[in-house]
């Protein structure tokens, strides 16, 4: 069995307007976003802001999503929260909305606590119950807590936890991972300037920040290197690192928000404590995004 | 001006009965705490695994925590949340409660991009709308963030902004500030080992988890410090030492429901994905206990 | 202009025998090594025990090495220590040995003052005085410092400043370098499992505790991905995981020299403070040779 | 038995001229110290850089000491290297040449395999074929290693480990050991904005960089502790508070040094990589000396 869940997918944004969610906004982005043959959408992942989000706030925008979003394109959405039970209830009503399939990072607020038995119990008990499958969310740099593979090895034999979103620069667990477990288990990245090379080691696809911005370049990245053209794909590769890394490490979703409004999408402001770019951060970004030919817009 | 908030707070648990809140078992413990000179209760700290509740569900405790605490005691909540929006709205839903505080943890999930000047932006937007005043609260374990004393320093002149709560056991930070800042702002210490030797340095008081379990202790403690029977009091800090690590480092909040249980309290097992303690750390519990002559139950 | 330093290189293990350095040990091991072609050994390397050498001891090293080793190829060692001038000085001493470049970690005992400027000043004035020219050496997990990539960037103008041995696991870095600069600037690997994506990303070989254990497989992945063959280099590369987490990460170089004793060559046990290998971690390494058809002798 | 190692001990610096140790500018600061009541001198510690002097330069830094200090003070000297078997020869030559006791932090190069086993196979080693006494050194943000209370507790019961050198900011573990331990095992702080906390808890005195800048009020301290004038005591902590910060966690040995030369001693520049003191560093050193009254020289 292949996995369904392989390709390029983009992280959405989630627009605010003077602080409140703009759907419109949301729904002008994923019409452009339907233009590319994009795998899919993650809804309310860390790009999204979701934990700035209410969980009205979360439930309209996974509903637009569904709505606008091309019928080919997946559905995915992060539903994760502290609790076991909380998160198991948020799953469930995104799953009643039609998102096909979720994506958990682990608790990690008492982090002394939040050993491998304690990640190992609340992954379980979500995929004993959920009414869909999902994916462990790996991103230690924001949870501080490292899902490692020999526990994602052994979560991975439950039919309700079909893939690894891995957030980590460091390739190796997610390699070995590849190479240990049958191809219904998807590997997706999230580290934009590691996709080449995870695709190498046997991931099936990419959740992207860098796909909001450059989907055209990320989407050929991956069929470049579906066709075994790797020099091609790595020259991609490397002309998009210093984005990625401005969007992310330097400058946050601030970066890419501000990016978005440059390269013609709507990005607008994040919500505090998330404070608008800087000037000499704009000034960086609008230099990579000229670079690199997607600049659109005037800069302000 | 003195600050009101001073001596020892109970960083209250939150029951729960097959994973419900028991509001009656919450009642229960408060009064059983009133017959104590405590100063006040905080509800929805960390150890009220505020992390795993639901809004409904912190509103009912602050209710039950107001409806039934004697009155001359204090009571505060914490009331973060990740956005600053929600975390204003959520602090004056609960001055609406009728809370004399509030404590704000910072946010945190952002973690390279919540450099000082998102905090201060953070908490000032708060401390501007905010109908009750508030302490910082600082965990570094737990969030990966630490509010610097440059930074507590600079927000101790908004009138709104009265206290910190430190929880970090390096008190050289606190020290500081206390040494610095003017008796109307209240350091309150949340590492229970370092009750002692914070007094000593200027704080004003804890609020400690080792005060649901030993209030009495505690507040001992307080009393010989005040009246500069240092010898003693650090014999009573002493004796408490072993207890605290087993209720904070060594076995959490898992370890205090159980002493809970074993002392005449209510403790019960906190929500997943906190696993229930181990047989291990039930001994080992049951020994500290024993030996400071507060076991009251049969351990089960 | 192109690098003289690309392909596999060995990072060789100290052979001891009693505690003590065995020189014949090492010859021998050289001179298996020989047989294969590795561009190069690295002497005094982290796996070389060099932190527990003394400089004599080093010395001898050095010396073995340059004698035994097939001409053509490069011999590397690292001569850190943790003043600069002392670094300088040993440089230059094993320069006069005949080494073709050394390998310098960055200081790393002060860490909150070995910021950007302290390390810039540290390898400009070794790099202003050597007779020869270095790798910088960036193993954070052991160093506790990241030399970032604007800082090997700003170094890497300097002519005896050549290359970077990159032992982080996170390519980002070391990708941004390998887009950024010239291929006189020579990138190697250190991390044995992120080798073919490294290679693919822009880095001109590795220096590998693996090749000690795995010489041919190393080099066959090399010379696979040379020849654009880059499903069976993967295939090679997924094969290697275990092994080089057994000898990294799991079991240290007490796995490596277990490892070596299987496979042919002489491991012995290393230095205390680090301790023989236990049964189980025996065991495991057997397995994973025995998978990899490594195994040659009977263990023990 | 109570320990001998009690009250204040100053941790040297190593002056240097040009470059080279200046065994005549360490004289005259001994020199000078000698009029305090210290209870002895610590050479070769993290504050006199022996992370960057030769075994040679160390010897005769020790050797000045001998010869120098006032006949009633101890000397002890740090002596660890990262090998078990070096730390154990070096120890035994400066047993040699007449110190009263090492100091020896743990190895802390190979961090993931320096478990406590190890440490523990380590310490006990030494201890076996020492000719002195030693302290076991913690400071886990130099080495990133933390020895934890239980093995300092378990390797108290050596006759030859006699004590801990804690320069941890937190002091719950060193409190558990003075609660724990008997009194002829010394704990002797090296946080210097912790000492009078630490005393109350039952330290029996500070191996303090705070001491080579602030002699006499160090002294003060301890003694109005020693004679139960808590107040008075904490008065002078809080003052020192903020030039501790200065010479440790802001400004380093660079700080120490400079403020050194403003107030009468010998302190000079140190040793790449440690780079001199900025401008404003220096502005903000001497208006903290100026503060305390201990300006005794016009500012550079």
């Amino acid at each position: 069995m292949e996995t369904d869940f392989k390709g390029i997918f983009a992280a959405l944004t989630t627009p605010f307007i003077e602080g409140e969610i703009s759907v419109d906004k949301f729904k002008d982005n994923i019409q452009k976003y339907n233009a590319f043959p994009l795998s899919g959408y993650v809804v309310l992942g860390s790009t999204g802001e979701a934990v700035y989000l209410t969980d009205e706030e979360s439930r309209k925008l996974v509903q637009t999503a569904k709505e606008w979003s091309s019928p080919e394109k997946k559905i995915m959405a992060g539903t994760a929260r502290e609790s076991t039970k909380i998160t198991l209830d948020f799953t469930n009503q995104m799953a009643d909305l039609g998102i096909d399939a979720a994506m958990i990072r682990p608790p990690s607020y008492f982090k002394p606590h939040m050993g491998g038995e304690a990640l190992k119990k609340h992954y379980l008990t979500i995929a004993d119950q959920a009414k869909i499958p999902f994916f462990i969310y790996n991103i230690p740099q924001y949870t501080g807590i490292f899902v490692d593979s020999e526990l994602v090895s052994e979560l991975s034999r439950h039919p309700r936890i079909i893939g690894l979103k891995d957030s980590y620069g460091d390739l190796s667990s997610a390699s070995e991972l590849a190479a240990q477990l049958d191809s219904g288990f998807s590997i997706l990245l999230g580290a934009g300037s590691s996709l080449l090379s995870g695709l190498i080691m046997g991931a099936s696809g990419g959740i992207l920040r860098l796909a909001d911005i450059a989907p055209a370049q990320c989407i050929e990245l991956y069929e470049l290197f579906s066709a075994g053209k790797i020099a091609k794909a790595r020259k991609i590769q490397q002309d998009l690192i210093p984005l990625n890394k401005a969007i992310t490490q330097s400058f946050g979703i601030q970066g890419l928000k501000y990016a978005l409004d440059l390269a013609g999408y709507y990005g607008g402001l994040p919500r505090l404590p998330l404070l608008p770019l800087h000037q000499e951060g704009k000034k960086e970004i609008q230099n990579i995004l000229d670079h690199l030919h997607l600049l659109e817009r005037k800069p302000t």
